[in-house]
């Protein structure tokens, strides 16, 4: 096992990580910018590092500057988190030139799920269905044009880089091809530093369904059944949940081992995640592998009591799995909900500021996921997002009764500071959310303005 | 089910109803003493009633206010938690008359196991296993001298209307029986208000472990197994642990079937535990009955998955218990920590005071029920535990590992406030505590001034 874990990230995930390492008796190395000296990752960690002022790319993303900090203080393994520099394959390279354990996949791994286009010709060889597109990226509009032509509208155009719902643009008339085909690329080459971008066939009706998979070294890997994450806004997630209301166990099964052979047949190792949409009949087609631990792994934790943090650091470590596919068994229902510090008012416009009261709730089968202390500031540099909060029930009915307690528990005030507690309240009990009957429109058809 | 329930009770155990009915679509009344104006119990509750000045004589046990505050807010149901009028059959009793629903056991049955006198005799009647001691009080010196020759010493002493804690003294050797006679009598008086008390063989190597019991009005009953509460201090409980280390599935069964045995043979309803002492061999004896719910009941929920509060709330509404025996499965590990505002280095003698920093740890199946926010005030007047730390783990091993990380992030500062986070984390690392070989003489053969 490792004795000391750099932790590459910042905010919930670096504390979940913090956590984890402690409770397997790691020693932890907190990096942080100039906006996050007095974070709580930073207090918790048993050594932290200044890694550079508040902008990412002046710090998080400063892949020298984090190298350094692992080498000063002598850490064997460097955990990304998830964002940042968590899908970067050239920074895992790096880390092995330097003798440092990258906890996640090989370098070749990632660049190969990495890059969507070349994930969809992977998956495609190892017998995966995929929505009706084009496996290599488009490279001019005739091409493009064609291609949706040939698969039929609504086509959906997506960035081959792409990543946090950012540079996809659904496309529903011949006359808004092209323009959202500029866009898209453009957004595209800014945001990702890659213009190459693919097309696929849009489903109106779906679920947005994934299947969490963990691999290990000696040849094994298991998936932990699914969650739901169709509450989503402009491609974000907003609301995630385990099992999902329309999967039946042998529909699980199925997902299941598709993911396996999907994530087996790259040969993947460590966390990682394969989504899928899936329609109402039972068809389900692979969209793409995120090749890192997910936001919203917590709600497969609670679920299957596996704490999918201590398993991908196990495995990076290079021992077996400690548990085997007959060994996971699903109890009970529980659902995420992310806390952003956003105005739902202003078109979820973030909001930094002073926390000048943070009560977070708590009680039974009630978890949150925060950095975030009374007092703390939020600083503008980052991710909006200030906390997770996750209920677990018996049933889904108890799950979202308890997650309506706690939403009214969570309170949250300071100069400036709106947060979507407010919203999701309106979700838990809107009656189509309530009965599970959730597509990835929901929000399209029922706007947040509309809900609060 | 009950429309509106008035919780006469305050802490964390208020707030624990509050978030019970709250998840059951229940409408709540909070009643507070002066020193409680800005609890968090009355700012999640639906409505809040003052009922008097801080001593909790002069509020909380005032049955007239309480009463009163019950008929102006018309609810429908009393639920006492547990301590202050939990345990009184009186109260019970005008609750029924007028129309209040009070959350427990009928005034009789609370009656009949609140004097443990009167409860050795039901269990010994219900055919289960006493320590050698008497069934009925002692009243004078030469008959307590006569029962301590004939079953041996060590002996103790103890009050029959006694409970957390108090009125216990423990006799090694004849010539301290008189002191302690008399002292516990005194003590009985002064504190119960009932001088009886009986003798028994006292156990100097065995573990008290308790059964939870669930009943409902439709003659069912389930057990939810056992907790181990052997960390004690003075016989008060601090750790408490769900299964007991020495417990096994054969022995669960004995234990629980033994526990309802005794829970219906009284007619009991609702939820309650049954205290028995085990030693080294698998034998068991009854020592006590809790008419109602427990501080520790949550180490039983993380295991379960059932929610004792919710249940204990609809079986008093007069619905069948929600499961049955063979759906009781137990999963896992689950530990309490008692964080109590008190300073180890000078005997635990209570620090209240103004909490200037709360900080509970979070993250997995880290549990803090507390009715503390940063800023709050802890009151002089009341009990000295401020939160219960709850972690689960799949076994002892990772819950105790999650313990140790949960304890060192729990910061809690303030003029003045000490707390037993300290000794707790001291308790984990214990090489006796940590392999489970654990008996109620543990703190005794390791004071806690050596421990930390």
């Amino acid at each position: 096992m490792f004795d000391k874990v750099l932790i590459a990230n910042r905010g919930e995930i670096a504390v979940r990580i913090v956590r984890a390492c402690r409770e397997l008796g790691i020693a932890t190395v907190a990096v942080y910018s100039d906006a996050d000296e007095d974070s709580l990752a930073v207090s918790l960690a048993d050594e932290a590092v200044r890694i550079g002022p508040a902008p990412a790319t002046a710090s998080y993303l400063n892949i020298p500057n984090v190298i350094g900090a692992a080498l000063k203080t002598g850490a064997d393994a460097v955990h990304p988190g998830y964002g940042l520099l968590s899908e970067d394959p050239y920074f895992a390279e790096i880390c092995a030139d330097h003798d440092l354990t990258f906890i996640g996949p090989s370098p070749s791994v990632m660049e190969a799920v990495g890059d969507k286009a070349v994930a969809r010709q992977a998956m495609t060889t190892a017998g995966l269905s995929l929505l009706p597109g084009t496996v290599d990226p488009v490279h001019t509009f005739d091409e493009a044009n064609d291609v949706a032509e040939e698969i039929g509208y609504p086509v959906v155009i997506k960035a081959s880089a792409g990543g946090g719902g950012r540079g996809i643009t659904v496309v529903r008339r011949p006359d808004d091809l092209r323009e959202a085909y500029r866009r898209t690329r453009a957004t595209a080459q800014a945001v990702f530093r890659n213009r190459d971008v693919y097309l696929e066939r849009y489903l109106d009706r779906a679920r947005h369904v994934e299947v969490q998979v963990l691999a290990d070294a000696h040849g094994d890997a298991v998936h932990l059944g699914e969650r739901d994450c169709s509450v989503q806004r402009r491609h974000q997630k907003l609301v995630e949940e385990a099992p999902s209301p329309g999967v039946s166990p042998q529909l699980r099964d199925e997902l299941g081992k598709a993911a396996l052979t999907g994530a087996t047949g790259v040969g993947y190792r460590g966390a990682g995640t394969m989504e899928f949409l899936l329609d109402d009949d039972g068809h389900f087609w692979f969209m793409e592998m995120n090749a890192r631990v997910q936001v919203e792994h917590p709600v497969t934790e609670m679920v299957t009591g596996v704490d999918i943090i201590a398993e991908q650091i196990r495995v990076a470590a290079g021992q077996p799995l400690s548990f085997t596919q007959d060994d996971v068994a699903l109890d009970g229902h529980a659902v995420e909900f992310r806390i952003n510090a956003e105005d739902p008012a202003r078109d979820f416009a973030p909001t930094p500021g002073r926390l000048d009261v943070f009560h977070p709730p708590g009680g039974p089968w009630t978890r949150v996921d925060t950095a975030c202390r009374q007092g703390d500031r939020i600083p503008p540099h980052y991710d909006s997002m200030i906390a997770k909060l996750v209920v677990w029930g018996p049933d889904r009915a108890a799950a979202l009764d308890r997650a309506g307690r706690a939403l009214d528990e969570f309170v949250i005030a300071g100069g400036g500071v709106h947060t979507t507690t407010g919203f999701h309240r309106a979700v838990v009990d809107h009656p189509e959310f309530r009965s599970g009957d959730v597509r990835t429109d929901f929000l399209t058809r029922h706007p947040p303005e509309e809900l609060t």
